[in-house]
């Protein structure tokens, strides 16, 4: 089998993850959080979104914490990816200092229009003032794409869909395309047939895998991924975030558990998984409840039993 | 990719499940929850264990439930193996009618050690009146073999190990050979492996996959299996049994999560995906908690939404 040897894995715990919590997590939470992440070894971590606390009161200090981070209270040299939606966002990105940011888009019609209330191609345009303005400034841009293989309003979604998008915010000059399986319903084959639809167009090395573990496929997902040539990975610690479209369930997919299955499969990320457990415990703990990932369960099983 | 088109699901909650359950649940129960299984669709439900009740309570009342379900409580015309790890629990099982028995055998020396008091030749050999007393009485044989990727006690076990133990069993006539990841620490890439070992020996036909989920990897390593072939798995309804090497940590693959994945994947399983949760709902309840598999929470928590 050939896979590839290392693995990145961009953290999004402390963005994805806590914005889909109910309750509001202090900033000293939140940057402590992003500290400890880094300390575990993850080198990618998105720390916050620069949307309207209107919407998303969650992410309310969104500057607070990326000055913070970006001032030394998180560790120097690593990429704090913010997610910007808007020229308005991108600014104050920017204005906290800001050296990478992400817009959102979607492969399904109706789950753009619901979630950010325009079509694919108007999101799209709405997009391109944001990448025009970091190139500018000297800023990376991650690209989203959302639904890549099933929307909670339309069900399967084309393929060729999932290339579209992919494809124009290769275009517009994103470094990184990250495909979601938002809601979770993508499995092995699917997510494969998604890929090589999308590889046509863009390469493996520009790729990232964004799924979501609400049906338990999301390793099985990372496997047929890795055989695809795919490299790089998003996670959320501890499972923080859940899934916003079914309360109770999974959302995205626990780091601890993908970076148990990369070093299982003898491949090289950089994480100390141990200490990515304490963080998982710890968040988890700080929220009020368990830590939700099968990987956090079992390690913190065997340490209290020294056994297995 | 060359799947199998048709895959048979063997139950096995009601016995390696419930036997893994602190609490004694009742007989009424135990043969409510196979007859709601049979239901579902489940073809194969391993329904008790001839074990002595000093060792596994949970299990004492295995002749009044066999007699009940083969009785015409559950639906006639189906499979219910019963564990006999000797020749006592076979004359057990034979007088209260089994037609199918199995026999458990551990692919690591301490394991067998510490699990049954023998070595592994010596566990074969007190398997082999078993098989030949099961021949005379017309009974079908199914042999597991536990440990096939890492034993609690070693570590990793050698895909030989498992060849020589899985070939045994076939000699002595077991129908099915079914490879059990006890502690769930295989991957795709080592169950792979350990598949290629007993594949030159024993056919993909004779083989099942019994992947535990202890740290997420159950469908991962069920989508390899099926790319080599392989086309029964071993599932535990609603993931009933956990762990018994670390408490709080999950064991037996769900049923639902294996049949999401397979329909997903176009496969045919003849299971009612809907009812099956139900089934995973209902006993969860008589346990006194929630469904531990994510597929369950998912769809229990989408019909709660009507959404997704």
């Amino acid at each position: 089998m050939n896979l590839p040897q290392q693995v990145r894995l961009v953290e999004v715990g402390p963005r994805d993850g806590l914005q889909n919590e109910k309750q509001l997590v202090p900033a000293d939470t939140k940057v402590e959080l992003i500290r400890r992440l880094a300390a575990a070894g993850l080198k990618t971590i998105e720390a916050t979104s620069f949307v309207s606390p209107k919407w998303v009161p969650q992410m309310g200090d969104n500057t607070e914490v990326l000055i913070r981070v970006l001032g030394g209270e998180a560790p120097a040299g690593l990429d704090y990816p913010v997610l910007t939606p808007n020229l308005k966002g991108f600014e104050a990105a920017l204005a906290a200092g800001a050296k990478e940011v992400a817009v959102f888009g979607a492969a399904s019609e109706s789950f753009s229009q619901k979630n950010i209330n325009c079509s694919i191609a108007e999101s799209l345009e709405r997009f391109r003032p944001v990448t025009e303005a970091a190139r500018a400034a000297g800023a990376r841009v991650r690209g989203y794409v959302s639904c890549v293989a099933g929307c909670p309003y339309e069900g399967p979604v084309a393929p060729e869909k999932v290339a579209d998008v992919a494809e124009t915010l290769l275009a517009m000059g994103c470094y990184e395309i990250s495909l979601g399986d938002t809601i979770g319903t993508g499995n092995p084959v699917s997510i494969s047939r998604m890929l090589e639809a999308v590889l046509r167009r863009v390469p493996a090395e520009k790729l990232a895998g964004h799924y979501h573990d609400t049906y338990g496929m999301a390793a099985a997902n990372v496997y047929a991924s890795l055989q695809m040539g795919v490299a790089v990975f998003d996670a959320s610690v501890g499972g923080l975030g859940g899934c916003p479209y079914a309360a109770g369930a999974s959302g995205n997919v626990a780091t601890e558990d993908l970076v148990w299955l990369l070093h299982g499969l003898g491949l090289e990320t950089g994480i100390d998984l141990d200490a990515l457990v304490d963080v998982a415990a710890w968040i988890s703990a700080e929220l009020g409840r368990e830590p939700a990932s099968r990987v956090a369960r079992a390690v913190l099983a065997k340490r209290a039993k020294a056994c297995g």
